[in-house]
């Protein structure tokens, strides 16, 4: 097998791209891991996980270099800093092509993530991890009993308030319009609640605080006047974009989000190719359900590379 | 609230349903696990797992108490040696009745795992963990290089030989039969592998060993002749059986093997109740994928019972 070619390529070094590593390389597929960055993916700027099952607490670049650990120690290759440029992934063999050279493989698992939009204000960056999240599901247990503060207006938002609802005292919706543009019953059911706050036509302006995030300033647009809100995290809801493009340029399938279309197998609708984590349109982004999909994926990878009788 | 009433009541407490157990106690709901042996499930007996990421290698059991540990401390409750009946599954409110008493709530996760058939010779349970297996995948890789046996004559038998043809220096199936009963692609290429072997009409008698399985002995049934063979390990691939009776029972829908058919948002055919891990037709039974069926079966009973019309 000359130095270009492999058995499994994966596309993405995260939690998913990272279990798919572990179970290619020790079902004896030669596996490369192309990661543009560092690996580890979302889950290594996670200040604290405390739901990855069989970790009570752990900072989320402990968790991420331990699950490279094991994936190199399982055999796989993994090259970081290494961007992947185009795919071409039709017929029997495909062709990666990144930044420093071109790889032939059978099959691809796509694993590149996604990323949440920020809203770009002073603060945000800097308090990342630190009272700004961009998942309430992730981080909204840490917060249990504070006032907490989501910054946003579409179904995202709403049903982030809605969960954090149940755990925060208080929870106040910023949002730059007049109207929310989520279902109609879901904006109901939030405003309905006892210890949830809608505050329209407003902008949060800075993100301030010493060591955690303690206030924020907000714009009134309507009034024109700045006001200072005292809250303990600011959950950024303005939108998940799936890292997608490269796989929409190969003629892989996605939904109206752009996030990839998989089936239960993990596959695509190209053969040999599968998709995994928070890029595909499975409805739940957490580090377990990436694992889940990123082992599926590499254990279907090889039933098609070793049995292509095995699914009919 | 009535002490028997729950938010969420998960039956069995393996990795899916500890998964579950901590998602659905995070996001506020008041969570019951009820488990007919001790928590852990199919995990606690694995003497060492090297492929759940995050572990580079750990004990079954020590990984199945971390995930315990955690599920309790996130708040949801486990009653062990507590053994479902019966389960009322229709309607809004479900009931669950087990040999200590009766719960009612509005959403339930079967998480009833599945046992491996064994093929009933001495020496079998004794080894188990210690050169006796029922997972190529999972344990395959300890074998690398060495002589290992496949029981069985059906496709996941096949299967299996073929998996760990790749691993291992020799892989030699024993079947009853003269004939496999997998399909006809699979078996001529798995008999084409030059490091494998088949034994027709030849059952297995007993598995020894010392500390670890050495050797097996079988009966060469046409010749009425017994035999030893050297080998490190035993895969039996007897059968895979759901823990679905109850499930059946209670009108929930199975696939021809028995499996809990789920959706990718783990629903059963009975609105609020939902099926996660080893007991679903889901095609990967592994720790990390059951975790992650059991995460996304938590979020989605939230959503249900929080905001009806959040799925369409």
């Amino acid at each position: 097998m000359a130095a270009g070619q492999w058995d499994l390529i994966i596309v993405g070094a995260g939690a998913a791209g990272l279990a798919a590593g572990i179970y290619g390389a020790r079902s004896g597929l030669k596996t490369l891991l192309l990661e543009e960055k560092i690996s580890g993916g979302t889950a290594y700027e996670a200040p604290l996980i405390e739901n990855y099952p069989g970790f009570l607490s752990i900072r989320g670049s402990e968790l991420a270099d331990k699950m490279g650990e094991q994936c190199r120690k399982s055999g796989a290759i993994i090259h970081e800093l290494e961007a992947v440029e185009s795919l071409q992934l039709n017929g029997p063999r495909k062709t990666v092509t990144t930044n420093a050279g071109s790889y032939e493989t059978p099959a691809v698992i796509l694993a590149t993530g996604s990323y949440y939009r920020e809203i770009s204000v002073p603060g945000e960056r800097e308090f990342r991890g630190r009272g700004v999240s961009y998942c309430g599901v992730c981080d909204g247990p840490l917060f249990k009993g504070k006032h907490v503060l989501v910054v946003g207006g579409g179904n995202s938002a709403l049903t982030t308030a809605l969960y954090l609802s149940g755990l925060a005292a208080e929870v106040s919706i910023v949002h730059r319009k007049d109207k929310f543009r989520a279902e109609e019953a879901l904006v109901k059911d939030v405003i309905s609640r006892k210890n949830v706050k809608a505050l329209y036509a407003t902008e949060v302006k800075e993100i301030m605080g010493e060591k955690f995030v303690s206030k924020v300033k907000v714009l009134e647009t309507n009034k024109g006047q700045h006001k200072e809100i005292n809250v303990s995290a600011v959950f950024v809801q303005a939108g998940e974009i799936p890292n997608s493009q490269l796989a929409v340029d190969s003629g892989v399938e996605t939904d109206d989000c752009k996030c990839i279309k998989t089936d239960v197998y993990q596959r695509t609708n190209l053969p040999g190719v599968y998709a995994a984590g928070d890029v595909t349109n499975h409805p739940v982004k957490q580090v377990g359900t990436a694992v889940g999909q990123g082992i599926t994926a590499a254990l279907e990878a090889y039933a098609y590379i070793k049995q292509p009788y095995y699914r009919k």
